[in-house]
């Protein structure tokens, strides 16, 4: 991998400011929780797994601003900005997630703050490092559903940028090309955001994977003349039920694949999977400033004063998915 | 309606240039048929009927600058400029349906050149009138599918911008409101060339018309929540069997409609309608720039060298389509 979307420098954050790509490789550089947070708000940082990760070490940053040795303080300090990663993204689950990894070190009886301070940043890590690892295996686990020829179709960014590194569905795309195996991708633009014609096309490309951009309403034609046979796309959160949240449109694709018999995976760690979820019904749908539809890099594209409705996910109901890849091996339905 | 998509000024042509809306509204003035082929072409001026109009005048000029008195002269230029004009662009079939028009004003038998270049322009003329009049006539046939508290989707402009004035699916929409009935549009931007969100949304509300902009992967999510409850799209060619070609997104629109049982309609006048042509696989779908992916208004979204496809339209079966509303009056399955 020649980028690298989170790294952690012992004391501060750096993020490659994805709102800039493909055009410029900026890397921003974190000393503060609260910037931390801000960053995931605006999407310097996406993709559920990569949020997760970021509001980790956006946590150990928290522990070593806080300069109280006393226990009670220190928990207290770090409860309130828990909670403050947890609201900066309502859909994602592994935020939350991730969150309560770091928060569990602090909350087990050990109440030596200095200690603590270090073993949160392990903690945080551990996250990271897990997370490429876990992304290692489901592309392993996945690449087997990839065979010579397949033409297959993905929506926004599930690869090395929205993770710690590797990726979810571009992580499966990658076993089976680092395997020799001969596919194509199309990339769904991913409107409002472009993550797949600003991330997933210029990844795939640094990769010399086979990558063809259409926006995100060609995805039918392709499907109707055949030039599409297995769609992969990533997860924000799983219920119970295996209703998915993922990017919006994600659920047009899936209709439009069940519709034309085409296979439709979810790949997701285990820490996408929200066991108090029961259904999609349960999952809060972000909504997102008009303006991320109505401007493009701040150039204005519709008339001034347009109502626009902009939710940020869609939810896929768990009965229309043909399985979902996991670190722990494919699940299939009934879920 | 306060502009005008195409004004005829007697011996020049002026179209509103929508490649510029809804920033700037500019009018260009055309006295040379080849400068109108390019910008029909370049889409200064787009959408099936509009198109035919264009054309018809773009003759209108053409036989104004052949000099030659002597018939055989005239048809055989008048001929090639015919066929440039089809050229333009292959699947809208009202270009040439309108140059087959006037094609038909001047191969009947009249030879004198100076009463032909006259009955060419009143024929064009003609045809400009009996567009808006149909569109009023399908916006009489069509409203009536529109009730009170209606929640309606719309891919494109099918508005009067594609055609001389009025529209197709606009112009249902534009009389249900004239009638007085309380509804909402959801209009897709319709990506690459952003017509919905140019067009569309600027002729709705410059009408008071209420109208909310999406990107087209929210409309399978608008759906699922019950958020729409009709589809109307316009038409470039309908086959024999009902198969229609329109703006590349229509197809997957018709899917989502049909998946959620939504009545999906198709306004379009019987100029629209190709008897010459068998079923949708006939119909030749144009591929367009890659640049209308790559760029906005000039300014780069996806990494350069990226593959794209660009197929401007999709054919969406008739099988699933609920009604044609022309103005002869809505026509039902079986087509």
């Amino acid at each position: 991998m020649t980028f690298q979307t989170i790294r952690w420098n012992g004391n501060s954050l750096s993020l490659l400011d994805q709102r800039k790509l493909p055009h410029e490789e900026i890397y921003i550089e974190y000393n503060e929780p609260l910037a931390v947070i801000s960053a995931i708000k605006s999407m310097v940082v996406r993709g559920a797994p990569a949020i997760g990760v970021t509001a980790a070490f956006g946590l150990a940053l928290a522990s070593l601003k806080i300069s109280t040795t006393g226990y009670k303080d220190f928990k207290a300090k770090m409860d309130e900005c828990c909670t403050l990663f947890i609201e900066a993204r309502p859909t994602a689950v592994n935020l939350k997630w991730a969150v309560m990894r770091i928060r569990d070190i602090y909350s087990r009886g050990d109440e030596d703050v200095n200690r603590l301070k270090y073993l949160i940043i392990k903690e945080a890590e551990s996250i990271y490092d897990e997370d490429i690892k876990i992304n290692i295996m489901m592309g392993d686990n996945g690449e087997g559903l990839i065979e010579n020829g397949d033409s297959l179709l993905t929506i926004c960014n599930a690869g090395a940028l929205a993770t710690a590194g590797f990726g979810t569905a571009l992580g499966v795309f990658r076993s089976a090309f680092n395997k020799g195996k001969k596919f194509m991708v199309y990339a769904c633009e991913t409107r409002p955001f472009l993550q797949g014609a600003r991330l997933t096309a210029w990844e795939l490309m640094r990769d010399n994977i086979p990558v063809t951009l259409i926006t995100d309403n060609m995805a039918g034609f392709l499907m109707s003349k055949k030039m599409v046979n297995k769609v992969f796309v990533g997860a924000d959160r799983v219920a119970r039920n295996g209703d998915t949240a993922n990017k919006i449109g994600t659920y047009t694709l899936a209709i439009l694949a069940k519709a034309h018999n085409i296979p439709f995976y979810v790949v997701a760690p285990l820490s996408t999977f929200d066991k108090d979820c029961k259904n999609g019904e349960a999952i809060v749908i972000e909504e997102r400033d008009s303006k991320e539809v109505t401007e493009i890099f701040g150039l204005r594209i519709a008339p001034i004063g347009v109502n626009v409705f902009n939710p940020a996910f869609d939810i896929t109901p768990g009965g229309i998915i043909t399985g979902f890849v996991t670190e722990k091996g494919i699940i299939n339905p009934p879920f």
